[in-house]
């Protein structure tokens, strides 16, 4: 197995301004190679601190991938350092500066010497062309080992990783090890129930085979793993224990897709052809905006009302203002109501609902922060029910959006459906 | 100034199942301690590697927040491994346990063998309690250094951090250096054109400051560092580079608050008492939820249509069908109609609205992906604009939703507001 070290640089990492999410991204994809990540680094740019970080990746990975400090800015230190690191120095090449320049150009930009300066690369590394971006990708060969400097904007990232890293990798590292991982998004447990309800499975799992569990919100991932140089066998083994799996969870176990619970669904009502609209209180648009992240979700996805009022409620979802107040806008009959209201206004087959109360402030005695209602209509049929979450609000946002679409899930895949 | 490791452990991070968003917080936080991250660390639930980075950490950092691994399965190994690294043994402590019983029974769960063992802890830690969670706190001494290892459960680790972890470590640790950051959002530059416009107030500045760029979809973050340990002539420093900053960038400055664009708008909405509400189309509910994840937004936010079909920017709207047909749904009479539709039936004082083609489908040559129309309006005045950003869905999304947040943000820091 090809042991990878992915070493993110920047102090805006360091101090909390900026969230690492290419580090995710890329670990999933040099897995899909057949590269597995074992170290995750990250320093500030501080020439010490990155040399400090080279060093000790050099004696314990194989593949060593760096991300940032390669912008036009007087704070990117990371070409520099590797010219120390790799006692090499820096030369102008003429091929770079012909695509920086196209790139600048194609923002309807023009080039200026900051942007003019991308153009100076390390003399012994190999240049691949960033065709997205000014900052150029730079790729250095040591003791068989591979260490590849890109840049850190998380497009620009993707881009070179997908048409020029991971190709070229691929080619270098031809698959020997096989890695699988097999999935299972499973309800109604909590974490430690549902390793009490499997302890025997999991002490008979075979050593190549490891489980995970990853609690998400009300639901967990459960997830195998096998590695193994016998890509046959390992097929085989994973598929027995995935049946024993099955059998001990049954409809416990929602989906087996890896992928996020909007991603399931947006497959789901595809194939199906039907459409969704979403009524969302507490919610407040994050199940919108899941689903709209989703490239082609125009295809099925109407719209939303994120109705934060009880006016808008009334208004615009028409829900009664009579059960508004008697029951309350967190309430059974006001949930169904903004399902079936949003069903009726974007003339949609399935519709979700939430109303509750996310917190820290607005609870009550008999309504506490967490309480939240939640409504699934698919054509003429209409579900809803009660939940107590946390006193947290993220949490709360993000439990309720998981509730409402493994409710709507568990509808759709209804025999019945 | 004392450094700080972050050491993350969890074969998911590696494999780009979670992403981590604890670092960051934690960061924020001990930076307001006058604690300075200088290294984050990743390794997976593998005893080998987990000892190498606590080896690693305590040679070069003084505190060392290790989190993850403490869960009740089997995958959970941290707390048997600091054992290992401390030359110490597990002890059953009831103390802990009464805990463990509490947090379960709040959740109306019975405690099972796994969450009883929990309460098994390191015998020459201090145990912290956590009294949200069923994972307990320890913390370790060694050589004049702090380890603490504590849950990976973000709002476990956020409250554990909050009400123990950080008052122990300000009480070991006061304060010595100052740590100042000042932050400047900037129009209307690309990084490039930004740091040739400063480049001379950038060779000028003391050594204890440093700037850094943060490009962030169309915005570019300025950040000034300070460091130093007399604390007035720091913040003298800090204001005359400020004063030279404002002068030389003007109301290209949108905002010097160290806070989302979403978080700024959230505080002047409430000063002016204002209210707001949404017409998404490309944002897709981006919008409403960056503003309904703030807690205290229902105080201004009266919601959002997400409206992704041409019947429901009709229906819901008010859109005129004829403007549809005939200037297409990304044009700028059918956004201002939008925004003003939203205004409407929302009653709110301002309304933001956005139509564009976030792709990587739905482009046409005269509207190619990346054309975004964005309005805005505030009580009787209304801005509309046209914007040509990037091929890439996820960008287009996030761009669309800053500058429509930038453009109300501008008008209501106009002087006649």
């Amino acid at each position: 197995m090809i042991n990878v070290e992915i070493i993110t640089i920047g102090d805006e990492l360091l101090i909390g301004q900026v969230i690492d999410t290419n580090s995710a991204w890329m670990a999933v994809e040099l897995n899909k190679a057949g590269l597995d990540v074992k170290y995750k680094t990250t320093v500030g740019d501080d020439e010490k601190d990155i040399l400090d970080a080279f060093e000790r990746a050099f004696s314990r990975a194989s593949v060593i991938l760096v991300t940032g400090g390669i912008g036009p800015t007087k704070d990117d230190i990371t070409k520099k350092t590797l010219c120390k690191f790799f006692h090499t120095r820096l030369i102008f090449d003429e091929k770079t500066l012909a695509v920086v320049k196209s790139v600048i150009e194609g923002l309807g930009k023009e080039l200026n010497e900051l942007t003019r300066a991308q153009a100076w690369v390390p003399e012994n590394a190999s240049v691949i062309q960033n065709k997205v971006g000014t900052a150029p990708v730079t790729w250095f060969e040591k003791e068989g080992k591979i260490l590849v400097s890109m840049p850190g904007v998380p497009f620009e990232m993707k881009w070179v990783m997908t048409h020029e890293i991971l190709p070229r990798l691929k080619e270098v590292f031809p698959v020997s090890d096989f890695i699988l991982h097999q999935t299972f998004w499973v309800k109604n447990y909590t974490e430690s129930q549902l390793a009490l309800h499997i302890t025997l499975f999991e002490d008979n799992l075979p050593g190549f085979i490891k489980l995970a569990y990853l609690p998400n919100y009300g639901l967990i991932r459960l997830r195998l793993t096998g590695k193994s140089s016998n890509e046959a066998e390992l097929r085989k083994e994973m598929s027995t224990q995935r049946e024993k799996l099955i059998h001990l969870l049954g409809n416990d176990i929602v989906s087996e897709e890896d992928h996020s619970p909007e991603f399931i669904l947006h497959e789901i009502l595809q194939q199906k052809g039907l459409t969704l609209s979403l009524a969302e209180s507490c919610t407040g648009g994050k199940l919108a905006s899941l689903f709209t992240a989703i490239p082609g979700s125009s295809r099925y996805f109407k719209g939303g009302v994120v109705s934060y009022t009880n006016e808008a409620k009334n208004e615009i979802l028409g829900v009664s203002n009579t059960e508004i107040e008697e029951k309350g806008a967190v309430s059974r009959s006001v949930v169904e109501q903004m399902a079936l209201g949003a069903q009726r206004i974007f003339h949609s087959d399935c519709a979700m609902a939430t109303s509750g109360i996310a917190g820290p402030g607005g609870g009550s005695p008999g309504k506490p922060v967490g309480t939240v209602w939640i409504a699934v209509a698919y054509k003429n049929k209409l579900v809803s029910e009660k939940f107590q979450f946390s006193n947290n609000r993220e949490s709360n946002i993000i439990r309720a959006s998981n509730t409402a679409m493994m409710m709507l899930l568990s509808m759709l895949s209804a025999p019945s459906s």
